[in-house]
C-alpha cells in the first residue's frame, strides 16, 4: 500500500512534481466542494450502486459464477462502469468511512474476484476463449484499464491487495499474450490501459507494465482498422500526430496515457507530441467551457475552430479527460498552464454534468439549448456518472503538490492540507476563501517549528493582477497571471498568506474562424463561465433573443452581482442590462442593411455548472453583440 | 396504362389542377436541365444498375429462387433503392428509348417478379414467413410502397403491366393483412407507402387501397413503438400534429402521404395538419436552401429555429422530399407558395446532392464545410442517388398542370410542352430562356386554331416585380410576386409572351432566433443561393474569416456578375468586394468592446448546388456582416 495517490510520480523520470495524497487534503463543510464530496458519497455513489444492480451490470459477473442465471445485460463494456465506481467508492472511504459504500465495494469486490478465469481473463461479455480479441472496438483493454486502476485505488486507499492481485494476474495475460516481444499484436479501439499499466508499474515496480504500455501506445492508429469508431481517417501514431481528432474521450486518455509515459521515460518524442497535440487543443478544438467534443457523429473532436454552441456534443467524460491529461502534465512541468484548463474544466464542463441534486447527470454539455437538454438518473452507457463520482471522490488530491523546494498550490477552496516536506517534517496549510465566487483566498500555515521552502501560488491566467500579503504586507508585485508566484521563505507557526485576486465580470471574445461566436461574448467571472437560462429570464421571449451593447465597461460597470440562495449553495448571478431583439417573423427576409431592432430589458446570468436544475431550460452561453 | 403522371389528380376530389404527363416535356439541349437529364439517362442510372450488381443488391432476389448461392447483402432496406432506380428508368425512357437501361430494367424485373411469394409478399431481407412485420423499423412496408411506385412508373411509362400486378398481389396482401377491418394493425416506421397506396388507388380505381393508406396513416405515431427511429418523443397521430420532429425524410414521406389523402378525400382535418406542418416547416424549420433535416443524430428536424448551418444534415432524400411534398400541395391548391418552395429546394438542397459528372453524390448537404465533406459514388445506405435520379427522370412533369380554365405554369426552362386543352384541342407552348441565370422567359403558343384559355405564369416570391408583355404589349401591372398571373385571352399560332423577372443580386437576413445567423446574411440571385468556395478564394486565409460591409445597395452595385465555363454549364459567379479579418491567434480573449480588426479584400460566390466539385472545400453562404 503506498499513499492515496492519484497518480504516483514519486519515481517518475521527468516529473517534476509529486501530488498530496487524497487522504491529506480535506474540504471545511462551508468549502465550494464540500457539498459535491458529501453529496457524492452519501447520493451519488450509494445511489448508482443500486441502479448497478437494478440494471444487472454486478448480475453479468454473478452469470459468469453462475450465481445467478440470467442473460447478459447492457452494452459490451457495462464492465468499466462498476471499476470505475468502485475506484470512486474507495476514494471516497478515503475521507470519511462510510459503512454503506463500504459494504457495496465489498459486494462488487466479492462478486466480480471468483469470474476472473483461470488464465487471469476477466470479461463479461466474452465467456469463450476463442471469442477475446476478435472485435478492436469491443472495449476489452478499456475494461481492463478500469479494473487496474480501481484495483491501485483501492489498495492505495483502503490498504487492499485482493483486487490488486487479480488485476496483476490480468495484466500478466494480457502482457503475456501483447507484450512487447510477443507474436500477438492488440491495440484496444478504446484507449485507457496505457495509462492504468503506467500506474500499475508505478505500484508494482514492474517495469514490464511500462513496456506494456508504450508498446500499446505504439500501435494505436497504426493501421487503419479503428476508423470509424476512433478516429475516422487518422492512422498516425501518437508520436507522430499532429492534431487531436477524432472520439473525444478515446483521444484524451491515449494523450494520458502518452503523458504518463513522458513522465516515466522522458522520451522527447512522446513530449513533443503531448505538447503539440495540446496546443492543437488549447488553441483550436477546447471550449470556453473545458468541454471537448464538438461532433454528436463518432463522439468527436471536430476540425479547428468547429465549434457549435447548440449541437456541441463536449461529453462530460471528455471534459474529465481533460482535467485528467492536465494533472498529468502539471505534474510533469509545473506549468500554470496546464492547471489553467485543469481549473477551466473542472469548474464548467465537468461539473455541468452533475445535478444539485447529485443524482441526474448529462452526458452532453452543450453550450446552448433550445430547451431540449434533460438531466438524467441512468444512461445505458453509464460512463459519465461514475467517471464523475470518481473524479469528485479523488478531488481533494488535484489541490496541492510538493517537490524537493516546497510546496504548489494548483487550486482554492477552504479546507486543510497535511503536507510532509522533504525532511520529513509535517505542516499544515489551511484556505479560507469563497472561491470561486471570491477571489480573496486566506492561507494559514501551521508547524511545529520554522520550515524553510517556497510556496508556489497559482495565478490563474484569468486575473489581470493580483495582490499577496504576508501577515499584512505586501509581496508578490512580480506576481503574473498565468504563472506560479513563488515564495520563498522560513515560515514559522500561524503564518498568514492573503492572495487577492480580482474577480470583475469579464467578457470575451472569440477567434473569428468559430462561425458560430461570430459577433458575441461570452460572460466570465474568475474562473466560471456563465449563461443565461429562460428560467431565470421569464420577461424574454428567449434567451436566444437578447443581446449586449457594444460597450463592455459600461456594461460591466452597470451589472449587478447577485448572491442568491435558491441553489444549494451560494451562487452569484449577474443581473445585467441587455436589448431584446424584436424579431420580423419571416425566417428569412431581403434587405439592403442588417439592422436589429431591440428595446432595453435585462438578463440575470447564472454559472454555466449548475444550468437545467430547474427542468428543461433555453440557455446559452454567447451573447450577441448589437451596436 | 394511364399517361406519364408524376402523380395522376385527374379524379382528385379536392385537387385543382392536373400535372402535365412527363412524356408531355421535353428540354431543349441547349437548357439548364437538358445536361442533368442527359446525364442521368447516360451515366448516374446505369452506373448506380452496375453498383447495384458489384454490390449484390439484385442478387438478393437471386438468392430467394436459388438463382444464385450467396448470403444476403446490404442494409435491410436495400430492395427500396433497387425499386427507385427502376422508377427512375422507366420515367428516363418516356424521354428517348436507351436500350441500355430499358436492358438493366428488364433485368431488374426478371430477377425481381419470381422472388414474390405465392402469398404476394416481397422482400429480400424477411425469408420466414414468422419473421415479417415484426420489428417496425424494418422498413417492410418502406419497400412495398416504392415497390408500387416503381410497379406504377413501369406502367405509366412503358405501358408494362407484369410489375403493377405483382405490385397489386403485394397490396392485397397487405391490406388482407393489415387493412381497416382487420384483426392486425401495423404502420411501418419509415412512412413511403402512404403516398404509394394512394397512387395505387388512383392507378386501379380500387377504393380499398385508398382507405388502407387512410388507416395506416391514422397508425402513425399512435403508440410510442417508433420513439427513436421515427420521431422522437413523438406520439401525435398525424391529424393532430402541429410540428414537423423528428426524422427528416419519414416526416416529408408522411406529409406527402397525407397531402395525397387531402386530394382524394377533400378531409378538412387533413388539410388542416397539412397547412399545419407546412407553415411549421418553412417559417421555422426549412433552411435557405430548402434542405430540411438539422440533425445527424436520428437524421432528424430539429426545433424551431434550429439550423445550424456546420453541422447541418440536410440530406438529399429530405429536399427530394419536400419537393414532393409541396408538388402534392401545389396542385390541390394552386398556390404559388408551394411552388416556391419547391423551387427553392429544387436548384438548391436538391441538386447540391449531386456531382457535375453525374456519378459522385452527397447524402447531407451542409450550408457550411470545414472542408471535410467529400461526394462518394456509393453509399450503403444509398436512397439519396436512386431518389436524385427519379426526381430528374420526372422533372419534366414538374413543369406545367392544367386546370379547366387552361395552363399553369410552374417551372421555367428552355423546351417544349405538348398540352391538350379541355375541349380535347392540343397545342405546344415553348420556352426561350437562360433561367435560373436570366430572368428573362420568352413562351411562344403553337396552335392550330385560336384557343381561349388562361395562362397561369408564376412569378416567383423571390422577384420584386415583374414585366410580362404579350406580343410587344405590356401586360401584367397587377402581376404580384408570390403568385401566378392569369392571363386570359384568345390564343393564337406564334403569340409570344415576354417575362421578365429581374435578378439583382440580393442579400438575405435570417429571423434572429436562428443562432447560427446572427449578424450574417445571404447572397441570392433569382432562384439561387449562392456560397463561397476556397477553391475560388485562394486569396483567403479562409473563407470562414471573411466578411461584408453593413451597405448591401452599395455592394450589390459593386458586385461583378462574371459568367464562367469552369464547369460543365454556365454558371454566373458574382466577384463582390469584401473583408478579410485579421485574427488574433488566441481561442479566447478578453475584450471591452467587440472590434473585428479587417482589411480589403474580395470574394468569388458561386451558386450553392455546384459547391464540392472541385474536391474538398471549405464553403460557406452565410456571410458575417460588419460595421
Amino acid at each position: 500500500m503506498s499513499k492515496s495517490y492519484i497518480i504516483d510520480t514519486t519515481k517518475s523520470a521527468a516529473a517534476k512534481l509529486v501530488p498530496l495524497p487524497v487522504a491529506n487534503v480535506s474540504f471545511a463543510p462551508e468549502s465550494f466542494w464540500a457539498g459535491y464530496r458529501e453529496g457524492n458519497r452519501t447520493i451519488s455513489i450509494p445511489k448508482l450502486f443500486e441502479l448497478f444492480e437494478e440494471k444487472g451490470i454486478l448480475d453479468n459477473f454473478r452469470r459468469l459464477t453462475g450465481q445467478k442465471k440470467c442473460e447478459r445485460r447492457g452494452p459490451l463494456f457495462t464492465d468499466s462502469d462498476i471499476y470505475k465506481w468502485m475506484e470512486a467508492a474507495a476514494f471516497a472511504l478515503t475521507d470519511q468511512d462510510d459503512p454503506d459504500i463500504r459494504r457495496q465495494l465489498e459486494t462488487a469486490i466479492t462478486v466480480i474476484l471468483p469470474a476472473q478465469c483461470d488464465d487471469g481473463y476477466l470479461n463479461t461479455f466474452f465467456t469463450k476463449p476463442e471469442e477475446r480479441f476478435t472485435n478492436p472496438d469491443a472495449h476489452e483493454m478499456y475494461c481492463a484499464g478500469h479494473y487496474f486502476q480501481a484495483a491501485i485505488a483501492i489498495d492505495r486507499c483502503l490498504g487492499d491487495d485482493r483486487v490488486l492481485n487479480s488485476a496483476i494476474r490480468f495484466a500478466d495475460y494480457l502482457y503475456n499474450r501483447f507484450g512487447p516481444d510477443k507474436k500477438e499484436v492488440w491495440a484496444c479501439g478504446h484507449p485507457e490501459i496505457e495509462m492504468a499499466l503506467v500506474e500499475l508499474y508505478r505500484t508494482t515496480d514492474d517495469k514490464k507494465y511500462l513496456d506494456f504500455s508504450r508498446h500499446i501506445l505504439d500501435q494505436l492508429n497504426a493501421d487503419a482498422s479503428w476508423k470509424t469508431a476512433w478516429s475516422e481517417d487518422c492512422t498516425v501514431k501518437f508520436t507522430e500526430r499532429t492534431e487531436l481528432w477524432g472520439h473525444a474521450v478515446r483521444n484524451l486518455y491515449m494523450a494520458c496515457g502518452g503523458s504518463d509515459l513522458w513522465a516515466e521515460t522522458d522520451d522527447p518524442q512522446i513530449a513533443q507530441a503531448v505538447n503539440r497535440l495540446w496546443q492543437n487543443l488549447v488553441n483550436r478544438r477546447i471550449y470556453i467551457t473545458g468541454g471537448v467534443g464538438s461532433r454528436y457523429r463518432h463522439e468527436a473532436i471536430g476540425l479547428d475552430y468547429e465549434l457549435p454552441n447548440l449541437l456541441a456534443y463536449t461529453e462530460t467524460c471528455a471534459a474529465i479527460a481533460n482535467v485528467m491529461w492536465n494533472y498529468r502534465n502539471l505534474h510533469i512541468t509545473a506549468d500554470a498552464r496546464f492547471a489553467d484548463w485543469l481549473e477551466r474544466s473542472l469548474y464548467n464542463g465537468v461539473i455541468s454534468g452533475i445535478s444539485l441534486d447529485y443524482q441526474h447527470y448529462f452526458y452532453v454539455n452543450p453550450l446552448a439549448s433550445f430547451g431540449d437538454h434533460q438531466r438524467q438518473k441512468w444512461f445505458d452507457t453509464t460512463c459519465c456518472p461514475s467517471n464523475l463520482q470518481r473524479l469528485l471522490a479523488m478531488l481533494p488530491g488535484y489541490f496541492y503538490s510538493t517537490d524537493n523546494e516546497g510546496v504548489w498550490v494548483h487550486l482554492y477552496d477552504t479546507g486543510t492540507a497535511g503536507i510532509t516536506l522533504k525532511n520529513g517534517d509535517q505542516l499544515t496549510l489551511t484556505q479560507q476563501t469563497k472561491y470561486p465566487y471570491d477571489g480573496l483566498i486566506v492561507m494559514t500555515i501551521n508547524t511545529d517549528k520554522p520550515e524553510t521552502f517556497n510556496l508556489n501560488l497559482r495565478i490563474p491566467s484569468w486575473a489581470d493582477s493580483c495582490d499577496i500579503k504576508i501577515n499584512g504586507q505586501a509581496v508578490g508585485n512580480s506576481a503574473t497571471p498565468g504563472q506560479y508566484f513563488s515564495i520563498n521563505r522560513t515560515w514559522t507557526n500561524g503564518d498568514r498568506v492573503e492572495l487577492t485576486l480580482p474577480m470583475p465580470l469579464k467578457f470575451i471574445a472569440c477567434h473569428s474562424h468559430v462561425t458560430d461566436n461570430f459577433h458575441r461574448v461570452a460572460m466570465m467571472r474568475g474562473p466560471l463561465v456563465y449563461c443565461i437560462e429562460d428560467v431565470d429570464n421569464k420577461n424574454l421571449k428567449s434567451v436566444h433573443e437578447v443581446g449586449i451593447k457594444n460597450d463592455f465597461s459600461i456594461l460591466a460597470s452597470q451589472a449587478v452581482i447577485i448572491p442568491t440562495a435558491k441553489f444549494d449553495f451560494t451562487t452569484l448571478a449577474v443581473k445585467s442590462p441587455a436589448f431584446e431583439f424584436q424579431s420580423e417573423d419571416a425566417l428569412y427576409r431581403p434587405v439592403t442593411k442588417l439592422e436589429v431592432k431591440h428595446r432595453p430589458t435585462q438578463i440575470i446570468a447564472i454559472p454555466y455548472y449548475i444550468w437545467a436544475n430547474r427542468g428543461r431550460s433555453e440557455m446559452t452561453i454567447w451573447l450577441p453583440v448589437i451596436e
